[in-house]
């Protein structure tokens, strides 16, 4: 008599839903002993702030008056944070001093829901969103969930994209009247490939639209730039450059990252005040607002300035990381297994490609055999929107210490010089 | 050039999406000086758990090893703040041991998150979710959003469930093929009416939906269950009733209500697994977990008995609100001028219902007559799925002391007392 598990009382959404691939892969690794995983997102435990945040709840209690940041705050969030990250955001190279406005800002629940509130207020089950090749998996899969369709821009083989054939494709959408509605991308230290995009790659995808799509939006994702290890990548966002001026562009940024994956505080900002209300509106009816006491712990920690102290001390930390794995890669012989990857000059992932024809994916010879041996990776064709190619990984160095970076490295080596291509 | 604000763009959601009125108001409250509140649905500042948050803190801190707590959490919560709070529930009256399963619970950004997953998860555009007379507004704006039909259900005059009723629209409802997908009720103190259901209105509804439409879900809402008075409602939940068994029922609750409405912890349990998985591949698109810091503050205070402590706390402080907020009604002479209210034995809300032919909507003479007086209250149509009856108020005791309650009261009265009904 009571509903079934496949009821058909479910939602065209609730039908689509599936469980995330990730978590079957996970729990696979929790079912054996001594998995090493180079697949988790995670930061460093090592160096989380537990002292800033501490210090930072410790000002908050010695404040007179009532303890109002365990009280509600605002849907949109408090306006001081909003104004402390648009002065943050300022600093980057290039930028323009009112490209970042705290009153077109929104905090959300780390930048992923900001994302889930822009799809969800563009897009219908059946659009289409253009994103980088491979792009960001967990973003592909909300896409999935939605019902809207996630298509590769088109690239050139080093990655960048190929603004001719951009052109043609984006005339050939407005003509078939099957335009995007909207442009997805990482500019800098992009999840999954740690890629960073030029700013003239940047400006052609802004004139093209300007020129052929102006209605289709833009969204930069930038959830990684803090976390360069020397430089910050000096293409500034798409809110400074001329080429994305008339055009609706959204920025989305995160402190979960950078500074503390345990307070999910993100926040996007636009130039186009209407997605900023549309997506607060959503926001509303998902939870009427983030935290607020995470949002006065951030407030004071960047008001202290101690965000920008962290980031000091963190970016010799995972570089010197990136530097353990990308050389315990080399020294297990990856290369000579036929993989190719470069070191990332910033944030926590390392891709790599194999040979051509190798499938890694989570059905495959490869994949079982990495679970056998012990490591852990993400498997690349999660990354692709159309699901390959299928012999690239993403290794992380957020999880382990170099001890455990460098077994997990000659592990995964292991299996890379084991398992011919093809099989 | 650029998108314009009436962008044909928007998704069919985006398009839905509208300023909640209740935004609106608060605007126009903020614009004038001296406006006192008994519209917000704040907890008081007064009382909110410093020390208590502080020290689970501060014990956190001196733990050995990683500050995992500035981590990542998972998806669906921490599993031992899970049992804690499935622990907290059983000791209900007439909670059955085995109601509540941390592995069938989800912790939420708040239990509003919970009431969105279950509606996406569940409802198409123009679906029908049957829900009290009146319902918590919020609610209401959600279903609006996502395009659901919201329907009162039949009710005695006295608020009660109007079984007969209910049991002729059901059949009513399989025979045109317009069953509603969700039923959704505030078991305790509910919002906005401060009612209480009992027991027998409960085995009613599920009895009656066991025999005519057993595929349709129950949301029993238990936000304000903890904040009784003096006694806890004697009637158990859905999930410990037999008239539940077989159908597909959601109990969501919150810490954020009865301990911190700044951190933003809610809760979902079920006794059908499915839904509960949904509803979790859901949250993995939104954010992927709610804050980890949170859960691990709030499972420290649950472990310490200082939840359970801090109700004992404020029980009578809540209590003796109330009592002032509704002795400074009657002093001041509502009754006289035709208004009708009961004192709630819990929760921070009074629902007063005025004359018959009274207009308390935002844009009557009464409301303008109270914003120019400096009392805000939260208009009772809207939290009626039809938009009436317009006449009611909803009153809290949360956001003011009691001399601003009482001068709140007295200003309301004058309001009252000089707005005739049909103004």
């Amino acid at each position: 008599m009571s509903p079934r598990e496949d009821s058909p009382r479910w939602s065209a959404l609730g039908k689509r839903l599936q469980e995330p691939v990730i978590a079957h892969l996970m729990a696979d690794a929790l079912a054996r002993e001594n998995v090493l995983s180079l697949g988790a997102g995670f930061t460093d435990n090592a160096v989380l702030p537990a002292d800033m945040v501490g210090e930072a709840h410790d000002r908050l209690r010695q404040r007179p008056g009532f303890p109002t940041w365990l009280q509600y705050g605002t849907n949109i969030g408090r306006s001081r944070l909003r104004e402390l990250l648009c002065e943050h955001l300022a600093r980057f190279p290039g930028e323009r001093p009112d490209s970042f406005d705290p009153a077109r800002m929104i905090l959300t629940n780390g930048s992923q829901q900001a994302l889930y509130l822009a799809m969800q207020v563009l897009c219908d089950p059946g659009d289409e969103v253009w994103v980088e090749a491979p792009s960001y998996f967990v973003f592909l899969e909300l896409l999935q969930g939605l019902g809207i369709q996630a298509r590769s821009l088109p690239q050139t083989p080093e990655g960048r994209l190929d603004s001719g054939v951009f052109r043609q494709e984006l005339a050939r959408a407005q003509e078939e009247n099957r335009l995007p509605k909207a442009i997805y991308f990482m500019g800098t230290y992009a999840n999954p490939s740690s890629r960073c995009v030029p700013a003239e790659d940047k400006i052609a995808l802004g004139t093209a639209l300007q020129e052929l799509a102006p209605n289709v939006f833009v969204l930069e994702d930038a959830a990684y730039r803090e976390m360069y290890f020397v430089q910050p990548w000096p293409a500034p966002s798409i809110l400074s450059l001329d080429a994305f001026d008339g055009l609706a562009c959204l920025y989305l940024g995160t402190l979960t990252k950078p500074f503390s994956t345990g307070l999910k505080t993100g926040y996007a900002t636009t130039n186009f005040p209407p997605l900023l209300r549309k997506m607060a509106q959503a926001k509303a009816h998902q939870d009427f607002g983030s935290a607020h006491f995470n949002q006065c712990l951030l407030e004071e920690v960047l008001e202290a300035g101690d965000f920008a102290r962290y980031l000091v001390t963190i970016r010799p930390h995972y570089e010197r990381k990136m530097a353990v794995l990308d050389e315990a890669l080399h020294e297990n012989g990856l290369a000579e297994s036929g993989w190719r990857w470069q070191r990332p000059e910033g944030g926590l992932l390392l891709w790599a490609e194999g040979p051509d024809g190798l499938d890694t994916s989570m059905t495959s010879a490869f994949c079982a055999a990495a679970l056998e041996t012990g490591v852990l990776y993400v498997p690349g064709d999660l990354c692709f929107a159309e699901g390959e190619p299928k012999n690239a990984v993403r290794l992380s160095t957020g999880a382990l210490d170099d001890v455990g970076l460098r077994e997990a490295a000659r592990r995964f080596c292991a299996v890379a010089a084991g398992v011919p291509a093809g099989a």
